[in-house]
């Protein structure tokens, strides 16, 4: 069956794998502090053109984001996202698991605004019974967010500049980073971003990656006693090569952001042929996720030859599906696809 | 300084003072297992006509509410409640620090809808990724609300089957239940409250209590090892008389129910004498608390002679504030209140 | 029945509740911000000839361990304790509750030592995988000790200056505090304690209040949002008053000295009537606890006449029991008490 | 250098990167929902002869310590493990940090006996303020333990035995379960851990995997909303088929067991070099891990030459350190060792 389903259905990229097979029998120390961990990490600094930057590794996207915001916030303060943000809405309270609340502020195809940022936070201020509240302590954003959209750079820098008068850290979760770095339609580089957030990661799991995810300090600011708490939260991995050495390899001659492009140019072809063939976009997205709305006699149609995410109901006839490209999206599942539609 | 400020801002009854009083020398065992605790179990039972409930006693709201969600909750559970519930907006993210998350659906001058409800636990079970979110595992209401507000009995019994029918317990936190049991426009009275929800508390600190809240359990639901879970949230107290004692007295000739008639008689003569002086009402609350428009160069006038509470700035001229009687209001407090308005 | 069981068996001093009379009707505002906290928090400040000082007030012992601890500590850190402190042995798990581990050392009689206290630390700090391991973050004492015992001061010295090297706040339980400072056998004072520890906290509940324990913040360590942190915890009273009137009448005119020698007076006529008797003390506790061996007949003879605690099983023939005195403990009970044994 | 510093400083066994290789570009669901899963655990329950059994896969060793336990337990529940166990002493207080107390008993060589067990819970029970203490909830044993012993099967049928009289679950921590199960001197099969655990798993991270751990469900007792609280944990890998690939091939012809051998055997002539070289063996160990003492100058002169893990001080001239064989381990290793010995 031919899948679009998500970005997460085959393997890694054969570099990645190769690379595993020809240091697989050498000896490293174990807990992230192998020779992979310290070359990902110094690869990674560079891109960012950070050198003050920490890298470190951790395996998920919910594992990261609940480790990242519990270790970041006060036992009594909060994060602030979108209400569709990945951790508001689908990683199963995770960030309440931690003791922690999540403070929804409106999503806009998945982002936040400025202005809605500043209104909440003043006029959580200005309310005499704030100490009864829970206290803002981070902001979170997701980019691509959960819709595939992306923020320009110009609301980066006013999302940013909110969050330093406020004195809030900025934490961008990049689950799919590099198809955002590498869409057709955006002005943000990693450069931008390393700048701009306190905190971020550079998403491996689905971008090329068996499993994990490079979280990057920007600011001198990586918690106490890191190894402790990530053990605490059982995000430590004992074979933490595993890690380093798959973003070793894909922070070599900029693979990261080749394969991504590559997904970027499968989703605007995968895009072109859906409007060509008369289907109907939801949003407008610029990056590998691509959301369609489908009358449901058509989806059923599809049942055992095209697996497609469902995003939700549209109206009583029609449906929301989801198809995702990826780095091992090729010209072969486009033209299968192609028959299929 | 006259006080509207809240319904805490005195001590206790007189009848419950004297009580302590007359108990003070009295040796009774620690940690609610004293003859006042049965005692007050045994009239509350009585006064719910609901022979099989179980009756417990703890400190304040705040950690009624999180103590009773938690120890009801499985960990991978939330609360459903209005987004202005008190437990989603007032209370410092206590339910969040056990771990769960507090799930939101609209509001309506603070009371929830029953079909907005069930709207939102079909979406729920309708998603696919369901088993990504976090699962529905108790609806919290509150009566009266955050703003004053009923539920009729309908609407309750609307509420109660929604639960049933998903297997949700209804929770109802009843800081100021006197207060709407003894509203004059309410067809709900206390042993419909026990008859329909699964857990709620009668209120003893907004009513004549120094502190207490009183649990019930109507549906022999008692959680497991309910002093140990209590002790490990620290809400156990040694000397649980005083808790006790205090229930006692306020289950004995209807006293809880007679001092909260008077909030009310006391309310409906201030909610008149607002509109009679031309003052516009935010919302038309039938208990003891009234929310008022008032232009802020009136509010700034009253601040040496008046203390009311700030709700919400309602333009740029205006504000909302609250009024709130209280078994301890006098009718001289209302004629020095209309000299000041 | 005669009861000695606890310290905590009757209501509270006189003075308490005619206090709690006299300011019933006058308004305050909530959550400890009336006259009375404010007066007893500098009270209290004078008393322990700590200007500096800020004071706190929680409801109950448990209570104040779990949140003092939980508000001290980051996530990632545990808090030292005697493996029968009562965080440790009797609080069920409440500090485990907030997620911090609870870190034992040898108990003596239900003290530390210092010289153990820095062997576990230098063992810790010289353990090359301590990354893998909690954190230590605080030293718990509790003085009297759940055994009743007292730490002389140069102990308390010596541990004060183990914690200063290793910078571990020193966090003194004084649930039992009065019975502590009015013993016949200490050179410990309660500016000593200010002195020396960064919190500790003055019980009310069992000396004289209704409830209520006086945190005592020594060294400008008052945690960030207090007021919201407690709230979380439960710990908030909206009538703040209840505990700002009692504290403030037991630190006029000495009142908590006073009534706690009283308790004293009375456990040393108890412990010379218990040894003339022949009954055989478990240890020799200075302070208002007395713990004697009782063999099974006797004990058994009591079961209508005499309520004792139950503290540990001594052998297959004899049980270790608590009497303890209060300050409402009369020469008529011991008079009553002598005729039974 | 030459290390033989612990059993995961290599990579995994090439039959597993070549199954990963060979399985890349297939597209399978996410989440665990993939066929490779499907496999695995229906090879597990083969290998467990325990049909009913279910197994869900997990990354890491601590990971799976901390969300099986915290999934077991009701919150008011701990934990009982030896004061040696993992998960006491070496987690950074991971099952803590889930609100959960470890309660401590007797370590011998790292095992827990039966006859102390039920010492604890008899004790436990007949305390009349057992309501004041955290309830027993499971038993955690690990096995090899952290000591490299093993539990005969006559010591794990009376644990067995205790923990169904009491009602509490058996949890077995197999991190390296294989080395236990193919030690030379062991009577415990895979199907009597099966039949004598209710839960326990099977180490992949320090078997031949690089990473993965395999908890198996012995008695229809998989806890409730399983994924969405693996979720909650951050403990749910996206690519689930990264785990399922692993555990499919290492349950494929025996390959974990043949594995497992190898590496008993190195340690076997390891010991026997050992001992004939004239080092001391500080404990007994019939499996990978071989513990021995080591005075500090010839430690130090194995620096640039042996890595080797410190395990404990002995004395002031010797030190304790741990040798651990692997999967990867060869007689070219063991000859260079003999070289420095």
């Amino acid at each position: 069956m031919l899948s679009f389903e998500s970005d997460y259905t085959t393997g890694a990229h054969p570099y990645v794998l190769q690379r595993l097979i020809d240091t697989n029998l050498i000896s490293q120390p174990g807990y992230g502090n192998d020779e992979y961990c310290a070359s990902a990490r110094e690869r990674i600094r560079a891109a960012c053109q950070c050198p003050e930057a920490d890298v470190r590794f951790l395996v998920g996207g919910t594992q990261t984001n609940s480790t990242v915001i519990a270790m970041a916030l006060m036992p009594y303060e909060g994060v602030i996202s979108a209400t569709t943000g990945h951790i508001a809405a689908h990683e199963a309270g995770a960030v309440e698991y931690t003791g922690h609340k999540v403070l929804t502020i409106p999503g806009h195809e998945g982002k936040i605004r400025a202005d809605e940022l500043t209104d909440y936070l003043e006029t959580f201020y200005a309310d005499g019974s704030h100490d009864h509240m829970v206290q803002p302590g981070m902001v979170y954003i997701s980019h691509p967010t959960e819709y595939g959209t992306l923020y320009s750079l110009a609301e980066l820098e006013q999302i940013a500049a909110v969050c330093r008068e406020y004195h809030l850290p900025l934490f961008l979760d990049g689950a799919r980073l590099g198809y955002g770095l590498m869409s057709l339609r955006t002005d943000v580089t990693l450069p931008d971003i390393a700048r701009l957030c306190d905190i971020f990661y550079i998403g491996g799991t689905k971008v090329g990656a068996l499993c994990g995810e490079a979280v990057v300090y920007t600011k001198r600011n990586t918690p106490a006693c890191f190894v402790a708490q990530i053990k605490q939260h059982g995000a430590l991995l004992a074979k933490g090569r595993l890690l380093g050495i798959q973003f070793d390899v894909l922070f070599e001659d900029d693979l990261y952001f080749k394969i991504s492009r590559h997904a970027i140019e499968m989703a605007e072809k995968l895009r072109e042929m859906l409007t060509r063939k008369g289907y109907r976009l939801f949003l407008d997205s610029p990056t590998n996720q691509q959301f369609v709305i489908v009358d449901n006699d058509t989806l059923a149609s599809w049942k055992d030859k095209l697996a497609v995410s469902f995003w939700e109901k549209y109206d009583e006839t029609h449906t929301v599906v989801r198809f995702a490209t990826s780095w091992s999206t090729t010209e072969e599942d486009l033209a299968a696809l192609e028959k299929i539609l």
